[in-house]
């Protein structure tokens, strides 16, 4: 008897966006690789990388917590990795799962190992890798920063300011300017058989994988399925943005890219007449679909954005 | 076919005597818990209580990294708990093991589930339970602190400050009088086969034991066999002290206190006159071995001593 191999699929993006699609692929896939953002630099990741220099572990921290499994013991992990120190000392607000893997990376010099070592540890469902091996800044230009001078383009820099603004973020880039692909991350994208980009913020977690040479390159080359996942609705960094300006932008970022499915929540997608066209000039198939989670959370729904994947992918 | 079982075996000190006992004994049963001094006042212990009011989770993780198995994963995750940061910043000198329980505490609000977790985690080779349920202060009795009153009875207070003391320490007691004892600890030890007493920092990590009052109790009224490890030299706070000298202090402080055997190395053991009618008067066999280093460090050899606790305790 021959079984059939699980497809592999390397999804990438960053925090809660690439949290909720790992969530969902982890119903289908064992065979899952996470590329995450090394970009941020707030909270406990922001202050990590000013104490030592090191990638910003908390997205990674949270793509290894959502690819704990299905058990009481991974769910269990999962909420350890992810709870912060209290109180107001010098602890507070860390999360347990960045010290953890900040010491592993000091102890083993290699951002790559000290990560496998907490996959293996905690048994996850696949494996999670930094985009770039160096710690990035984002800078974006945007419009209307100040409302007296709503067309002047000022430049924002740092991930954490980024994702929060409330100008018009008109484009991004990565500093530095085109950095080292992890090279684990680009042989999983060539060896993969889907592709998944986004849901998640599209400045700071999307649109920087684009940014990275290597990785772009591996996307655009690579002869898995690309699928592009939509936000269920825009965000403080695309607030106002329709669900096609958000495939616009892809485009801006990486003219070259072509998708081979762009799933969208039927809400936010079906109001925007432009989706359809945009999606086909980008070579894709436009799946609409309900998947937003029912709580109005502007999240996904897990098993029914699984149950998506699983009929684009398998 | 019946298998005989392994003895079950409770070890209790603390520090790094209590991991050369645990180090030994991991290679003759996997049904080990170990009992630790939660004293401890100074590092990373004692940052982490200052900041989070909790016991101090260092000698708990030095056993924890003593009982990893001794495959390459096993010892790899030793290496790792023991790791401390490096630098100058808020986390320099932490263990990556002591912010793993700490972390684990605050998230279940239980200590020895805690540890368990840990122990489950890392599959170690048994268990580790804290000597009691509350964090511990150490007071000292001294004699000599002021080289002009060589005769004036001092209080030094802080485990820290006793185990590093020059002054002769007469006796200690624990603050909270009376803690309550871990109640896994107690019955851990009615249900033993055998219990191991030292070596270690005899004040500070070995007579701590006799000071709860249930955890005493529950020494003297087991039917497991009653071993105490003497050091293989003085230290610090024993400096001058005879291997008898050593069994007195445990009989001061604990008139009702039995042994069943009694290891020494031969070198410290056998400069003592007084050793054989001192352990004959507890009701105890000397036994008399090479078991120290050969790296003139003043700690066991762990193979070694593996033997020798093999063949009293199997």
């Amino acid at each position: 008897m021959s079984l059939a191999r699980l497809p592999a699929v390397v999804a990438l993006g960053g925090g809660h966006g690439l949290a909720a699609s790992l969530t969902a692929l982890r119903r289908i896939t064992d065979r899952l690789t996470a590329v995450v953002t090394v970009a941020d630099d707030g909270g406990s990741s922001g202050r990590l990388r000013d104490e030592f220099d090191i990638l910003p572990p908390g997205d990674l921290r949270m793509a290894l917590a959502a690819l704990c499994s299905d058990d009481h013991d991974g769910r269990t992990w999962a909420n350890v990795l992810q709870a912060r120190f209290d109180g107001n000392g010098p602890l507070a607000g860390h999360a347990i799962g960045n010290l953890l893997i900040a010491g592993l990376w000091q102890h083993l010099g290699d951002p790559v190992a000290g990560l496998d070592m907490v996959g293996d540890l905690l048994r996850t469902r696949g494996r999670v890798l930094p985009m770039s091996s160096v710690p990035l800044e984002i800078e974006a230009d945007v419009l209307g920063l100040d409302p007296l001078e709503p067309d002047e383009l000022c430049t924002l820099s740092g991930q954490a300011t980024v994702a929060k603004t409330r100008a018009t973020v008109e484009s991004v880039r990565l500093v530095p300017d085109r950095p080292p692909a992890c090279a684990e991350a680009v042989q999983a994208i060539r060896d993969a058989d889907a592709v998944v980009l986004g849901p998640g913020s599209w400045f700071t977690s999307v649109i920087p994988h684009l940014l990275v040479p290597d990785l772009a390159d591996a996307i655009l080359t690579t002869r898995a399925r690309r699928v592009l996942i939509l936000n269920v609705a825009s965000a403080a960094e695309t607030d106002g943005f329709s669900a096609s300006r958000h495939i616009e932008l892809l485009a801006e970022h990486t003219p070259e890219l072509r998708l081979d499915v762009v799933i969208a929540d039927e809400r936010f997608g079906s109001a925007d007449d432009h989706l359809e066209p945009f999606v086909s000039s980008l070579g894709g198939r436009l799946v609409m679909a309900d998947v937003a989670a029912r709580d109005g959370s502007a999240t996904h729904d897990p098993l029914r954005l699984a149950s998506v994947l699983s009929e684009v992918i398998l």
